[in-house]
């Protein structure tokens, strides 16, 4: 990941500023006129990716996996096995410690942590619902639906900084050291939502063997973007399964995968990889919720993939439709506002958001120019607890859905928001 | 469904009885000689029946339902509208009261339970989990799932008589009209899960309209078996929500159903249906932890089925494969216990089980000696909270998974057993 870094249009003079707030008027006016209707608002796959897995409306050709098993009855709690070799494969991790489930990653992220309120982890004092307060550290800016999650579930937020390399681990270190309210943490360790932000073997390996005040602390390890890479510089996923074993706290990180983004969004297998207390913990959890999970699903994964290298060359597919819509945005961005001091971006090399930082105090209103010119943006501040970016200074960009042309107009558009609204508040200050 | 009452065997001298002890145990150990390998032990479909569903492996034939969504993206929490119709018509509802989800109604099941104990449900005081102490009215025998998830859940259960036209009604307003603590109850309406009760109408609506202690007391309507005829005498499910709105508590009942025992046991649709609040309430808990079901699943079920009375054609060629191993079942107890006086059994319209109960005191000993003759039935006691049949008298039958020769030896020698048990108990005494 590369952050783009400008220079300071503040230099200009206050007639200077003037003008050119004037002739950007002039431009805006322009383009509300064109009355687009574009959407950069959600991490949704394009339907050209989803094309690339259509051969799955046809799976399976069988009803039994390799030993046997009927895939169309009940059981098998733990998802077929040919699944589960695929998603070890693909997270670097024992197959022996990977659970497959339904269509959702997000789904089995709220059975973990509703367990652990009813119930508590395999070294809980008591179940977490029985404490005063129970509080997450949240890197941000981070994944909307992890915040709102915890919101729902009435779990406290404390904010640390998310760095190019993965969380600011002193400052994680400086909330968990003595809190024992502090009860976990979420990370996208690689390609993160929405830094692109890839997790550093050393970040890991501190997060893993950091002294935490709560005994069952627990980070959430949401690997969602573990095999979407945009460039032939394929970030390898640090090895959180072993580095937390090692450094003596086995139970403490869970991972998350899903192929949502790898076949289809809706209809794609979600995994969990734990260690053997954690995940005999899970297992037993969702015994009593769940006969077994969608097993055909499954065989209609491994028919279509055949092993975890047919996953990562299907990837290779997606990149080759995605990049140039991460270029687009590159190329939108940096023709307008290089050079004007008045907005950062990354240039991610994997994941689905480009981050984009405005002037402080003006992304809600970039939000609301473009939306006046017919280009929806997520809300401000929605990378942070609550919504609330203390500085209105983060967008998330999300260029998969659209079009490539889309991309590129809908990106001129923002940069173009992006500068009216600079000049705006340089001129009012 | 029909109640067999068998005439007594104990008009029997105890010399008789002594001799008719040592000709059974002569059987018995014939039995055993055979090294039988039979399993009556869960309500499983048969190969053939999930072979009647083998056109979906090969669905859908498209991706886009009627309204042009593409069902392989993320979206729709509430599921694709043609398979809520066809919930609806079959669930006698409204289509805008069904949410369609994933492939496991006890899943649905259990995600109410956890956002009542974590949030409370739209009338709840407060979350579930800040009472002292929370209770569920449990009509016994009961499915053994319902149980252990409310014991997983810290619920305690008060159990009530299931008759057969459902729960003992004046049992269940005693449970429920003082104690605010008792915030629910299981009920399995169409065809009991063992007993194959039928719930009448006039049950429905006592149950619906009898005044709770708890403001948000809820009925947990788990219709399984609402299409699963055995005879052409076809059951008719209570409308529970109709009755609930017009007694005015259109919140009490939940009702769960799913495709599981129609087409695949793990890979079918579960569908939730309940007031507009209610619903409302569950798709907003849900929104926190799902982003939408297998909507691809849902396109699948609905070309395979067309419509509602798609599914009903579907469920008479199910009722051609099984009644027959339900006719075995009648056909092996009454040929040997008929005059007995040792056991009464149901003889079932509809759903999955047949329940026996034996002399007192004498079903571990029934299983035991089943087991020892190589047939594996449910354990005793396990259609009771706690796995507690306090006169462990209680056998459930599960005759659809063996084939239908395998069904008529494990029942013989089921009998068999039956009668050897209580002989000697009847000598023992």
């Amino acid at each position: 990941m590369d952050l783009v870094t400008t220079s300071p249009l503040s230099a200009l003079s206050a007639d200077e500023l003037a003008a050119r707030l004037t002739s950007v008027r002039e431009e805006y006016d322009e383009l509300k006129a064109r009355g687009l209707k574009l959407d950069l608002t959600r991490g949704k796959p394009g339907a050209d990716q989803l094309d690339l897995s259509n051969d799955l409306l046809g799976l399976p050709s069988t009803y039994q996996d390799r030993s046997g098993t009927d895939v169309r009855n009940y059981g098998g709690l733990e998802g077929l096995i040919e699944m589960r070799e695929i998603f070890a494969d693909l997270l670097g991790v024992d197959v022996a410690n990977v659970v497959c489930g339904g269509n959702s990653s997000l789904t089995l992220m709220h059975q973990v942590l509703t367990a652990l309120l009813i119930k508590g982890g395999p070294d809980s004092p008591r179940p977490w619902s029985q404490e005063p307060v129970v509080r997450f550290v949240c890197p941000v800016p981070g994944y909307d639906r992890h915040f709102t999650m915890l919101a729902e579930l009435g779990i406290e937020m404390v904010t640390v900084p998310m760095n190019a390399d993965g969380p600011d681990v002193a400052a994680v270190r400086a909330v968990v050291a003595d809190d024992p309210s502090v009860k976990g943490m979420w990370i996208v360790p690689t390609y993160a939502n929405p830094t692109g932000s890839v997790c550093s073997p050393e970040v890991a390996a501190e997060l893993m063997a950091m002294p935490t005040a709560a005994p069952d602390f627990r980070i959430l390890w949401d690997n969602a973007y573990a095999v979407h890479h945009l460039t032939e510089d394929e970030a390898k996923s640090a090895d959180a399964l072993s580095l937390a074993e090692a450094s003596g706290h086995p139970n403490r990180p869970i991972m998350f995968a899903s192929t949502s983004k790898i076949t289809y969004a809706g209809a794609g297998v979600a995994a969990l990889a734990a260690s053997a207390e954690n995940k005999a913990w899970y297992l037993q959890r969702l015994g009593f919720a769940a006969i077994g999970p969608d097993k055909v699903n499954h065989l209609r994964h491994v028919e279509f993939f055949g092993d975890a290298d047919g996953v990562r060359a299907h990837m290779r597919k997606h990149r080759d439709l995605i990049a140039p819509k991460f270029a687009a945005v590159e190329e939108a961005l940096s023709s307008r506002l290089s050079g004007l001091g008045i907005a950062e971006w990354t240039v991610p090399t994997g994941g689905y958001f480009v981050n984009l930082d405005v002037v402080d105090g003006t992304a809600t209103r970039v939000i609301e120019l473009a939306k006046e010119a017919g280009i929806v943006l997520t809300p401000a501040g929605s990378a942070f607890p609550h919504g609330n970016d203390p500085n209105d200074r983060n967008i998330r960009l999300a260029p998969t859905y659209p079009g490539l042309d889309d991309v590129r107009a809908a990106m001129a558009g923002v940069a173009l928001c992006v500068e009216l609204a600079a000049l705006e508040s340089l001129t009012r200050g």
